[in-house]
């Protein structure tokens, strides 16, 4: 009989897609969050369960764990352009864990939910032999500013916000025990983009939006399935992250575009944008101290190309799946 | 240093409670779900966990936990008078799940919702070493008709909906390894209140309302520090489940009372009301064929006192808790 370590993440997701009623009044099947027609605006909600074996490294203190938590959450609404309305937090637990690791956790969460202008409104805790963590984050978005995965044309402009590949970095920075703890925290700070998803979602230009959990090249290949579309990406645009550069390629024997392109964790925004709304666009998020970065177009072809020097490449999709793949 | 099996889970949601912040929109802090004020309506949200240590019995089928994942979240919505919006469920499943059990999962998960008006609208799906269930349900209540915990006064009379004791005989028939499948029912599929818990709420006459998940002395425990008050309960007035007779207690060497009293994972409502409305209350509920039975009373001394055959004998407080108790 096929487990779920055959057949992987998103199988088991269409799985599951399958089986549940559908309601009409849903917009975000298949998206980063549910979408639920509450009048003139969505109800934004979305749900990420973190457990020991996938995310939570063994130098991820409780602080951050609680932060991890939050942010991702609120990434999903971010990547929709939606303004959070609260979060809610189950802890899973062992039974030895220390009265201290729950309130650095608690105060993580929290610390998160009230950096990016919400609270945590209620949660769970309860007992488990590892530590599993769930959050909820919901909110609300205007109609006609909630941005779907869904709508790419080709010509669009393919754009990130921030820098890429700072997870990936943190990553390697860990696994060396490295003292720089600063480099880590793009592996286990990741800040949620809700000024960015707010600002893009208000100027109606983004045809589509999804955020880097997954990193960028399954990112491309979920949008690419969803929109039968392709993608063109010129590698030496990609914006990497502080500290990526020729001195880490050397001492870690790792290519930087490697951690930019599959790594994920990034938690950026990805979007598609009609090329002649593309200046105005990205002028208008510099105008807030915000990067949006051109990183290829969206083609009728339906293959994901990457430009290395004028030379065509298939790209591969090389994103972490869960079940099939262990990262830690 | 204390670790959490020393303090127990009502401590440790004592210390998460402390470190939030606290925000002004939010009516439900301390309550079964959080309520956030969205114009005319609360905004209902709810979470609950469930793991393979402290709520599935190794008899409990796939199916069965997906349908209890869904119960629990919604009977939450019931107690407050709700109307369910959607649900979100993150599975957190070993890499050896079979296929087929992530299918049964998610079908018990759909049937409760759909068999209850609503809809499963998007989840997650991680990788755990135990299976670890999360689900946030979410809904709407009219201001007006929200049923908090708080509001309980002195003379109100104490009521449940329907029957106690059903999960705990159904915990019993399964240790016994019993083959009567029915009986397990009251504990593997709960049935969420959320007809009973609509039509109290249109009423306006209960004072304060929250469900029976962690048992009946557990939860007038809870009420009685919310409210500052104390209760007196009748013991022959307690709605007993099918089954639970003299025959249970010679075969199984188990109180029926005693079930009823401290078991928990009845998920029936427990509210009360004014005593001048009362009657017209039951009424109401017995027009749909819903039965709502008077327990007790609110007493302005605040303990809570067990009437047995006319001797008054002060209650203990027996219900589970996490993190301090195993139950299979």
């Amino acid at each position: 009989m096929k487990q779920l370590k055959n057949i992987g993440e998103r199988a088991a997701i269409r799985h599951i897609e399958k089986i549940l009623k559908k309601t009409k009044n849903n917009r975000g099947i298949g998206d980063d969050c549910a979408a639920i027609d509450i009048g003139n605006d969505y109800l934004l909600v979305t749900t990420d369960m973190m457990s020991q074996q996938t995310h939570i490294p063994p130098q991820m203190t409780p602080f951050q764990m609680g932060w991890f938590l939050v942010a991702i959450n609120l990434s999903d609404l971010a990547a929709k352009g939606g303004t959070p309305l609260g979060v809610v937090c189950s802890f899973g637990l062992p039974q030895t864990t220390s009265e201290q690791f729950l309130i650095k956790l608690t105060q993580g969460a929290n610390a998160c939910a009230v950096q990016y202008g919400t609270t945590i409104v209620g949660g769970d805790t309860k007992e488990t032999t590892e530590i599993t963590l769930c959050g909820t984050a919901f909110g609300t978005v205007k109609k006609n500013e909630f941005m779907p995965r869904n709508g790419s044309r080709p010509g669009d402009v393919l754009a990130v916000t921030g820098s890429l590949g700072k997870a990936g970095l943190g990553y390697h920075v860990l696994k060396k025990n490295h003292a720089e703890k600063k480099l880590s925290k793009g592996l286990l700070e990741p800040q949620p983009q809700l000024t960015e998803g707010h600002l893009l979602a208000k100027l109606h230009t983004v045809t589509s939006s999804m955020d880097l959990s997954d990193g960028l090249s399954a990112s491309l290949y979920q949008l690419q399935e969803l929109n039968t579309i392709g993608f063109e990406i010129e590698k030496n645009t990609l914006p990497l992250a502080t500290g990526l550069n020729q001195h880490f390629k050397n001492s870690y024997g790792v290519d930087p575009y490697s951690l930019a392109l599959h790594f994920g964790g990034d938690y950026e925004l990805l979007v598609t944008i009609r090329p002649k709304q593309f200046p105005k666009t990205k002028k208008a998020l510099e105008n807030h101290g915000i990067k949006l970065t051109a990183i290829g177009v969206v083609t009728e072809n339906k293959k994901i190309f990457l430009i290395d020097n004028g030379k065509k490449k298939l790209l591969p999709n090389k994103g972490y799946e869960h079940f099939r793949t262990h990262r830690f």
